[in-house]
């Protein structure tokens, strides 16, 4: 019970206490600061939030110490109560958030993917991913992330053809074109009731959970539209050389590489207008912009500073050689995103781009299928087509001795089309396009093949990630394969113990985009003169619109590890009888090929016709629409003989061409035969493969498979 | 100005309402909640705090959703008020943490190495390793850390023989047998001003920082002494079988895997006479453990309940067949740390094991260079040679067009000893180990060399770490290889854009056991005589001890693709006049070993002297401490004529053996060695390194260097 006396006086005391007390748990106690926020508020121009290099004084020389202690800094372990902001409350669970990337062509596509893996290696909620590209792009990203199934991941296009209109009239020196102005039209082009949307540049890495990213859309005033990171460069305080004019922006301006754009509000606020009276205004007194859609932003928001909400240095950490980002990250041990915006890219000079480029290398070479884990707690729809594999595969015995052959063929790769840029030929009539499979160990046959064959080429490579980038530096560094634009690379990322032959060999003959193919093998070389050989063939045989065939280049090898490529049929010949050459597995095998009749071949001089006989495998070039190889041949032995069991059925003649032929060269086997080679069921379930194979013939084609299956049950010689 | 009137009521209002503003911000209000902590309360035994499956009721069945309900449950996205802590001050930045592994052999020290890539992936903190280690383990996992100079990391490391003693009397059915009960003498085994370790199983994978698992220690009460998660599965609770009699443990006992040890308080406990009385007591009618010393942890906490902190499940999710870890990680969509406990590993069948596989699998193909990254805000003392190194590469001018040879030439490789397990060969007096070195394309040869060398072997094998992993399963897959216990494999883990050859020999030299050496390369197949006949000839030729030495193999090399191996020397010789042999290179390099005198060799019966010559790279059988090879030859060209010099230099007699030979098989060239063929710079760069060569030669040797420096300068043909 309080004493007596001074009621008035002890009441006032009262409350005074109680609001002392109020203001100290409102703004100080035990609240948990995170390093690197910062609060909401705008400051003006000069006094930038943000522990960058101080501003540069008049006299080109920077201010010294003093301006950066009258800076608030944040960054140093939150120590600092005058920045600290209270918790935010955590994000709903399994909110779906939304990122917007631009990409365009082949050289983006692959930066995308990169990104895309480090924001899914980091991520807990479920992604939208919404991809303004072109053609090309659109073609590697539908068919990368149809085949990737990654749960709770969402991916919608937009044609970025579409919207070259809006940005056309906008000169922009940027290397980037048309497509870097399309950021500005992202309001517009993205879908109406979506409210909010990190847009991101391709060359961009995570470091972190997006969410946390997501997060700071809290943070906005009520006028805020737009989420913005500091410029890390003197570019837009202009003078880094005479006559240098960049655009208008607030202090050191804005880097676009990392938005968070609040669509609602810019909608609302009339931001197509904006954007475009602003740049209509400077277009009058500049050229062109020269960072494209960046520039504009910043004129926006030099005009309309209420716009923006200042972002942590670290979600955009610029890396150039410019050093100014090195305060944002030596003050932070907690680096969010990485953004790669210097031309040199990881050749960039920078005291700790060691580790900025091991961060980026861990996703550039990081196995992508390991990101198609489940969310926890997040349930989402499976990916389309995600289902019917999980189906069949529960379906499978696992006690079967076959259970890896056919997971196998079950397996859907990840396939990324067009891995390296690649000019489609012109369209001819009678154009042929090699077809080939390949792994790692016979990539140096790729510039012998470009050597003997100067036509377009289809050919998929099975590849890990990590592989991939080491067959794009040996592409980059070999000048025979960097000329060469008409050779088109697509990756299939490897998946489970056995080698997936036809599934690969249906991906580059899917790819091809000639009337015509040669399906090949890696390991031939083909004749000199037979891309013109063919084209002419196919031409006179009218091959495809008059004649169903499939024309025949003979198939030959050499067991001489050094050999003289014969440039002529005469000299082939005289090769072979020297014994110099053989036809193909003339001693192991002799039926694969012995159909062809070399001894008719040798004295040729107009294409003839051969009968289909059991185990025959030749090279033939089709029309482009023939069947396609039967994927449920895994491993080594008869996939190519299916194949042409398939043509034989569906009565293509089988034409011998007189001067065509190609040369095998040996090799050790690869890793990947004698792993199928010493499995001791593979014999058994190769046998399993083929019955079921003859099944779905009769099936098919009725009686008409009964050849085949009578065939199957000659005795022969070994697999 | 309050009101007169009713001063005591005021009063006593104002009061209670400060007593109620106070009570609100300490208890709630606006604090950050974490999910999947816990209150540092101790809960008694039934009661256990953890989202895990229902206890089992006295008639086996599963109690029930009611038993769910009754627990709090704070992972529930953290709303639960009543569960919530106020949120934890952060660790001081920069602070030192301590972790302790007991890791035995070959096969776990694989497993450490996942381990620590995890765990360094996520860390921003320094980190000081303490290692409980035998001998071999120490060997492998000493060299690894020294070359793999990881910033802001150092290693202890604590002789497990020494330890022994200290358990041996402990009779133990589990397999870690004696290892597995290393933990308990941790706290007399550790440095004694050591107050906190984090101790952990080596199956264990991080997907957290290991910080956050260091902040729990803030939770211990001042009697709690170590914090453990429960154990997972109904082993402790009994009756898994009849007679199934497991060790006493509160509840379900915990889990060892992943332990928070205050060592101070262990010991000022008296920590030691605890657990070795509590183990004598239970051994008189126990007759082992079965679960190593998780069995004495659970048993002395039976004892002593107040010693424990439970920690939160998320932090030692263990998988195995058994669903109780479900529970924990279908709530929490926040795992920190996965325990692979079940004897299937990976294998485990589990909804949701390849979320968790893909995490293993991650670190497991990790390039373990990328974590070569330093801490940022954290400076630290440069690891061991880190500083002569930095030091080294910055003296070289980028400039150079051998830069990349020079830098490859001072880059040092992360090296892994004995791979996989090996039986160190019984000392004789004679033996020859044959050393050699390779990359995956040459796996294949593994299992022919095996045939032909039925002697150790120490092989040096330049991987990738995911390549790593794919050439173990190679090993395992393949019978003749997982067969053979004398060879040791040392992975050299690439980096740099060439090859390395010298240092991955020297690499494979150094870690020979026996007192001869053959130096061969990985593409030669010896005789089938040759492993006895060489033994036989050290003998004779008392080699090293009376004889100064080197002993030549002749090199031959079949161009065919298929090859009947001879069986002696007269077969040979037939092979050679047939045209199906040639000496090695005849064809483009005959210089290379026509000093070996080749028609002399034929009809010799006794070893014959030969004379250096330029040029000279023959195949020899050396004592081991032999000159290492030069490391300044990286790539290919000269990197064995160099060690010949050297050889020649110190004054080793040239000795050829009539009776052995080694026949080199053809293969395509390997990626690596194209690349270097195709650099414009190897051919100029390669004369630089001869020449600096030489001029260390004339350093060395004076005049006697004169012969080498003439025979340098003859013309030549191309190398």
């Amino acid at each position: 019970m309080l004493p007596r006396g001074r009621p008035r006086a002890l009441g006032a005391a009262a409350l005074l206490l109680l609001l002392l007390l109020i203001g100290f748990f409102q703004f100080g106690g035990d609240v948990e600061c995170e390093r690197g926020e910062r609060g909401g508020e705008r400051r003006g121009p000069g006094s930038f939030p943000g522990p960058l290099t101080p501003r540069v004084s008049t006299d080109g020389r920077p201010r010294g110490a003093a301006a950066l202690d009258g800076e608030p800094s944040a960054d140093r372990g939150g120590h600092n109560r005058s920045d600290c902001v209270p918790p935010r409350p955590p994000l709903p669970k399994c909110e779906l958030l939304h990122v917007a990337i631009v990409c365009a062509g082949p050289n983006s596509s692959r930066d995308l993917v990169t990104l895309v893996k480090s924001v899914l290696f980091y991520r807990k909620n479920p992604l939208h991913f919404h991809l303004v590209t072109d053609t090309m792009a659109r073609n590697i990203l539908e068919m990368l992330f149809h085949t990737w199934m990654v749960p709770a991941v969402r991916v919608s296009f937009y044609d970025a053809e579409e919207l070259k209109p809006q940005v056309s009239w906008i000169p922009n020196k940027h290397y980037s074109g048309l497509y870097g102005l399309m950021k500005l039209v992202l309001p517009a082009t993205l879908p109406p009731d979506l409210a909010r949307v990190i847009v991101l540049d391709t060359d961009v890495t995570f470091a972190s959970d997006i969410a946390e990213l997501w997060a700071l859309f809290a943070h906005f005033s009520d006028k805020q539209v737009i989420g913005l990171v500091e410029n890390q460069s003197d570019w837009y305080l202009g003078n880094l050389w005479r006559n240098h004019r960049p655009w208008p922006a607030l202090g050191r301006g804005f880097n676009t590489g990392v938005i968070l754009l609040r669509l609602d509000r810019l909608r609302q606020a009339g931001w197509e207008q904006m954007w475009k009276l602003t740049a209509t205004r400077e277009l009058l007194t500049l050229p062109a912009t020269s960072l494209a859609d960046q520039d504009i932003f910043n004129a926006v928001i030099k005009e309309h500073p209420r716009l923006v909400q200042p972002l942590p240095c670290v979600w955009n950490v610029q890396l150039s050689d410019h050093t100014l980002a090195e305060r944002c990250y030596s003050e932070a041990s907690d680096l969010k995103v990485i953004h790669w915006n210097s031309p040199k890219k990881l050749r960039v000079k920078n005291k700790h781009v060691d580790h900025f480029r091991n961060l980026y290398l861990t996703f550039l070479e990081y196995d992508g299928n390991l990101l198609r884990r489940e969310l926890f707690g997040c349930p989402s729809p499976p990916p389309p087509g995600a289902e019917q594999v999980q189906r069949a595969l529960a379906q499978l015995d696992e006690e079967d001795a076959c259970f890896e052959f056919r997971q196998q063929q079950l397996t859907v790769h990840r396939v990324h089309v067009t891995f390296l840029p690649h000019e489609p030929p012109p369209p001819q009539p009678h154009d042929v396009t090699l077809v080939a499979q390949l792994s790692m160990d016979r990539l140096q046959m790729l510039e012998a093949l470009c050597r003997h064959w100067p036509g377009p080429m289809s050919l998929a490579l099975y590849l890990t990630d990590a592989e991939a980038q080491q067959f794009l530096r040996f592409v980059e560094a070999s000048a025979v394969l960097s000329a060469r634009q008409n050779v088109a690379y697509h990756v299939v990322y490897r998946e489970g113990p056995l080698y997936p032959v036809n599934q690969l060999r249906n991906v580059a003959l899917a790819q091809a985009l000639t009337p015509y193919v040669f399906l090949s093998d890696i390991d031939f070389l083909p004749a000199y003169s037979l891309y013109d050989y063919l084209r002419a063939s196919i031409e006179q045989l009218k091959l495809g619109s008059e004649r169903k065939a499939a024309l025949v280049v003979p198939a030959f090898e050499t067991l001489r590890y050094r050999f003289s490529f014969p440039s002529s049929k005469a000299e082939l010949l005289a090769l072979l009888d020297s014994g110099s050459l053989y036809t193909f597995r003339y001693h192991e095998w002799p039926q694969g090929h012995a159909p062809t009749d070399y001894a008719r071949w040798r004295e040729a001089q107009t294409p003839y016709r051969v009968q289909w006989a059991a185990d025959y495998e030749p090279y033939v070039v089709v029309p482009r629409d023939c069947p396609r190889y039967d994927p449920r041949f895994v491993g080594f032995g008869w996939n190519k003989v299916a194949h042409i069991v398939e043509l034989d059925a569906q009565e293509y003649e089988l034409l011998v061409l007189p001067e065509a032929f190609a040369i095998h060269l040996p090799h050790a086997p690869s890793l990947d035969i004698s792993r199928f080679r010493s499995s001791p069921t593979y014999r058994d379930c190769l046998q399993a493969l083929k019955d079921e194979f003859h099944q779905d013939l009769s099936r098919h084609y009725g009686a008409a498979a009964l050849k085949y299956l009578t065939a199957l049950q000659q005795p022969r010689g070994p697999a």
